[in-house]
């Protein structure tokens, strides 16, 4: 069973062992609503499910949820959803699951770990050993895989790479830091820094005619504000466009070479709305890496983009699920019924 | 059984359960000889090992090396030992150990690596389950401990936290790179921006008088134009030895928020030689965590000095070894001889 909160939607389904998923479901995210009205629309979706056949034979329960969130706690305090301020979703969770027949034990992750365990599952992470995967949108986050495990941290916090600086003598970030690589590489502060060097939107290109990436930012064409205008501007030669792209590329380069040479990972797979600038974004961090991944253990690594998309948030709950808890044998059966989770 | 590889010397003990050395013994590193010229010496180092009583109980062996190491083959390409270029000194010394009659398991770890063990097992990272480890000395290397396990990497270079970017726009480092954390804080880096910003070393402090620090750097007066110079000046109260550290410690305090953010780490331990110089390292370091140490599972992030000194090499060694092998119990009696590693 995975649940996955996010500051949109609060989605659900059925994940089978082979990353099929069924009895799908989904709220938006009630906005204006106190905590229990945020957990109301939880509990309609663990309602939803209960009603699929399969219900019967989930084993475990994976919750990722947009951060910061605590594991050792089992609370979360979403930067988008205002009213669940450490809230227990975890243990409120498991008793949705426990009144409805269902005593699950659960697992909460960070998004941005959920995110990595889905593309170590089923996406572009799988095979590796050590791999960082990267969510690049309106923020930036990230997880890693170590050992062939997930690696959540005590808190479920890590792989956080949006808030480290690779500038220390840079611009104040919104979390209070300076130099974060989000303040420079997210999609809002792509969008920031071409228009402050004079890149306006184009009002000459038509709607849809740019080719322009989708995602978090929307459809990009280059009358867009956003990242994905700037991307699409940049795809058309915009010297502003091509450097705000060169910039973030120059900044996630420096990001995923600093995490390679501390942890040795050989894989960086990038996912969310600005990676699907594709080569706009993929280019200038590939150029750039060698600049920054110099040692001789490092200079292998490998930038892709993360292939599951959209889905990456329930697959990577089931997965952090069957990564994070022990396996038990009992509850699994090996014949059919198929185990889901 | 503990073998230390550096620039300057080769040494080698016993080690017991408790840390204990006995067999100590040394080489100075061959200069101006070929790579067998620098195996000779280890050879010796062995041979006066092989002397001792406990000889016949050792059961296991740890090989500390300056790096680059690539533990997944064997081999060491010592920065400061220029004769050996991916020289296969884990299979010779296995070899020197079983022409001795010591047909041990042996591990290899890189130097950073291996003081992280010796903290962990005996110093200030001691019952810390995520920790970072750092020399910030000429140069600044590092290693980890993740979910209380060494983290070595698959080549045995994580925690190499001396080569991540700090500054993606700075300078150019020795190793390729742009605004690493070494081109910064190492005591190379101090020594030098301070002559740059126009510090001199003072003619008028008389040898030893100003309680500097000693360490990789030398017994620290005024008078010396390196960082151990600049520390004893910086203590006096010279503005711009002051700012040399201030810079460094900023440096350092991004870099160490940095490893947090992305691995969670709960502490960082310091030692080398720029360390040695107490608070006029550990003030700013402290100060300036504050600013890159934002988000709230990084905020109790604490920074204090390593305690094991010069013996952190061959104790690392050892506590490599103890670490990375799987526990043999056949071969290590609970009772009387007692292991020696």
């Amino acid at each position: 069973m995975a649940i996955d909160i996010g500051g949109t939607k609060i989605a659900g389904a059925l994940v089978q062992p082979d990353g099929t998923m069924t009895a799908t479901t989904r709220r938006p995210t009630p906005r204006g609503v106190d905590a229990e009205g945020v957990m109301a629309a939880v509990a309609e979706v663990v309602a939803d499910l209960s009603g699929s056949p399969l219900w019967s034979s989930a084993v475990r329960c994976g919750i990722g949820s947009a951060g910061p969130v605590d594991t050792s706690r089992g609370t979360v305090s979403p930067v988008n959803i205002g009213a669940w301020r450490d809230f227990p979703v975890q243990e409120r969770i498991a008793a949705e699951l426990a009144a409805r027949g269902a005593e699950l034990p659960t697992v909460l992750a960070g998004d941005g770990v959920a995110m990595t365990a889905a593309e170590h599952w089923l996406g572009a992470a799988r095979g590796y050993a050590n791999a960082l995967c990267m969510v690049v949108s309106t923020g930036v986050g990230g997880g890693l895989i170590l050992n062939n495990q997930l690696h959540p941290g005590p808190t479920g916090n890590a792989g956080h790479i949006g808030h480290i600086s690779v500038a220390f003598d840079g611009e104040p970030c919104v979390c209070g830091g300076r130099g974060c690589v989000e303040s420079i590489a997210s999609g809002t502060a792509i969008a920031r820094w071409a228009r402050e060097q004079g890149w306006t939107p184009s009002a000459g290109s038509g709607p849809g005619g740019s080719g322009g990436p989708d995602g978090a930012d929307g459809p990009g064409t280059a009358r867009d504000a956003t990242a994905a205008g700037v991307a699409a501007a940049a795809a058309q030669g915009d010297p502003i466009a091509l450097a705000a792209f060169d910039r973030a590329g120059r900044a996630l380069a420096a990001a995923i070479a600093a995490s390679a040479t501390l942890v040795e990972t050989d894989i960086a797979v990038l996912g969310g709305g600005v990676a699907a600038a594709g080569d706009t974004l993929f280019g200038p961090i590939r150029t750039h890496l060698a600049q920054y991944a110099t040692l001789s253990f490092v200079q292998e690594l490998q930038v892709v983009p993360a292939t599951l998309g959209t889905h990456a948030g329930l697959i990577g709950a089931a997965a952090a699920a069957t990564m994070l808890l022990p396996p038990s044998a009992s509850s699994e059966p090996s014949s059919a019924p198929a185990p889901t989770a």
